[in-house]
């Protein structure tokens, strides 16, 4: 095991984490291809050959090939990190399928709601046959911007970054390989655990709404966690996480509320979610994105909250601040997340019990319902007369459906 | 005609509006008494027996009582000027059922939407039998502050007050006791035209939504129109615009659009909403409200979205952007305001075609249909049960059912 050939890695996606990861992984001595879509965003490191890193580290990292050729970029790879918002992982699960190689490890960084079963989903109906592994983490391993042509800065790391594999029977293959490279990775039960503590659900869409006009007259130049963040603001967020909390228990995981992460995350006190964002000095000075044109909507909302909505819509929990801040998502940016997002269908639980996902997320199986058990399959199609329901009336009540 | 008696009048209301009212009324030499439910507010007033007014007009209004006793207050006056958020109308009905005199004429000051129509429903309700006349204004006469104890200013008048009776067969009898009294009143078509025409509902729940989060660290200190709309702010009050002319189109009622209500009002040009907000000298200066606490949610969502809401989805008519502020505002104030707002069948419109609003706001009679025409008890039960799934699913998707 010791003298084990040291791992060769990917990483897709060159924005600031991605080029943050390359550089890194470099430096730590392991070989790097470095893949990006558009070809502006890496000609400066592809002329260097390698990423200037500053920070909390320093150094030339000195990457093997710099492409834009997906082929090229992973073939002979061990590892695959897809470094991009979540909207691109069904772009690169479709362009995946037909270079992916016998025991590859896809880690997406990090999944979301629902990164790893979207990833799986794809590859399945795209009649995928390969044996490779998909894993995704809870949270990004870095803070860290790229600061100029081919230069990356790590601001911090994470002490902890759960991760798990779908199936979970993965997840030690998956953690094997990686923990060594990044002590920070810990393995997670499944990905109901990585996908239901993604924390951006809560921290992300409901203070960008609720500070629209702020951000667009000032640009952003407020303080996000501290002028951003109102008692009814902290409230809002409160009752999304109260519903997020919810689905999570319906599907027996066991998540932390957001004020106990930030307590353990940032070992800040503080008896309600406002107390504890303003408790917060490491938020100290961040500021609001500059528009709402931002991933805190356009990636919040499609790939945490309709995925969340979704299950819990399937499952008979209701979360209508949910729902709610997802509307007006749809309605300010005139795009239909409900139909872009992540809905159980496209998780592939559609119509599942709750018994059956989790057993699925363990095995990646699902049980073949016996015919005899009327019982079960009437449970079934009441779950998809009630969806059905929903879509008409949305449409009755003049739900968004554009 | 000329040597007619001057009307009597009746204030109920001594805030910001009512003792602007009562004291201008007073000053013109008219015979006023001011009615408030708690005392404290009127205590001042009662004790110097009137309201020393600045601004446009100044000088003493002495008033010829000052009391919490409604009785007493509307005894023998012609007219009964109701000057409170609308929030207080559905009180006012009941409270006047007992005393209220056979020909005395009741306005609301204004009556955002459906006002006259709920207040006359709940007399016919509480069985009422005598011949009152019920009218609404579109917007209140003046912009005015209550300055001081028993001080009130007035900063200025609106030139044309629109103003209908429900029925509309009796604007003429009030239109002709108070235009010599308030020339800016100009008779409306009806009460369709009153309620629907009301900017509130487009001006106020959108732009304080969008803004919870300075209106709250900042306790509303910036400009609320032209800080507080930005873009966005100003693309989602133009889609409630949209969506009110869309209901007034529906119901045959010409109304102006937001903008053009601008150009008239104010004078000022701009091709989209948030020209004509920014290019509004006369909004200089205006602040935010100081805290979402505010009369711009709790009486504009239940007094002024909800009933064009229930209405659009009565008649088929689409109100998605409406129906997420209304949404959002039940979560943010933790308040039911599909329940406690108005509904058609608060309106005493429920299960009306467009034909039979018509005929009954402009004569207060309901055609009684012939059992004979079967297709139309068909199209009402259909009505009925659009609204009824509608319920079901709002509870079934986790709407707001508290």
């Amino acid at each position: 095991m010791f003298f084990e050939r040291k791992p060769k890695f990917a990483v897709l996606g060159a924005g600031h984490g991605g080029q943050a990861m390359a550089a890194h992984l470099a430096l730590m001595g392991y070989e790097v291809n470095l893949f990006n879509k558009t070809a502006t965003r890496i000609e400066a490191v592809r002329k260097i050959g390698g990423i200037h890193l500053s920070g909390v580290f320093n150094g030339f990292g000195k990457l093997k090939k710099v492409t834009t050729d997906l082929r090229q970029a992973i073939a002979g790879v061990d590892i695959i990190m897809i470094v991009t918002p979540a909207t691109a992982h069904e772009f690169f699960a479709r362009a995946l399928v037909p270079v992916l190689e016998d025991g590859q490890i896809v880690v997406l960084n990090p999944g979301r709601t629902g990164g790893a079963l979207e990833f799986a989903q794809i590859l399945k109906e795209e009649g995928f046959k390969k044996k490779c592994y998909i894993a995704e983490t809870q949270t990004f391993l870095y803070a860290s911007r790229v600061i100029g042509p081919a230069q990356a800065r790590i601001f911090g790391l994470k002490n902890i970054v759960p991760i798990a594999a779908f199936p979970a029977v993965d997840t030690p293959v998956v953690y094997n390989k990686l923990h060594r490279v990044f002590p920070q990775f810990t393995p997670a039960k499944n990905i109901l655990k990585t996908s239901l503590e993604n924390i951006g659900a809560v921290f992300h869409p409901v203070p960008t709404i609720l500070n629209v006009g702020r951000i667009e007259s000032t640009r952003g130049d407020f303080t996000y966690y501290h002028e951003g963040i109102s008692p009814s603001v902290a409230r809002f967020a409160q009752m999304v996480d109260d519903e997020r909390m919810a689905v999570a228990l319906r599907l027996g995981v066991d998540v932390l509320t957001a004020r106990d992460w930030m307590r353990k995350v940032y070992g800040v006190q503080g008896n309600t979610l406002y107390e504890v964002f303003q408790n917060n000095r490491q938020y100290d000075g961040i500021k609001a994105p500059a528009t709402i044109d931002h991933r805190y909507i356009y990636e919040d909302v499609p790939m945490s909250l309709v995925p969340i909505s979704s299950l819990g819509r399937m499952l008979g929990v209701p979360t209508p601040a949910i729902n709610t801040i997802i509307d007006m998502a749809c309605l300010l940016h005139e795009r239909d997340y409900w139909a872009i997002g992540r809905t159980v269908e496209k998780l592939g639980l559609a119509g599942m019990t709750v018994k059956e996902i989790q057993s699925y997320v363990e095995t990646g199986k699902v049980k073949v319902r016996r015919p005899s058990k009327v019982s079960r399959f009437t449970v079934g199609s009441e779950v998809e007369r009630v969806v059905d329901l929903g879509h008409i009336i949305r449409e009755r009540e003049g739900g968004v459906d554009n």
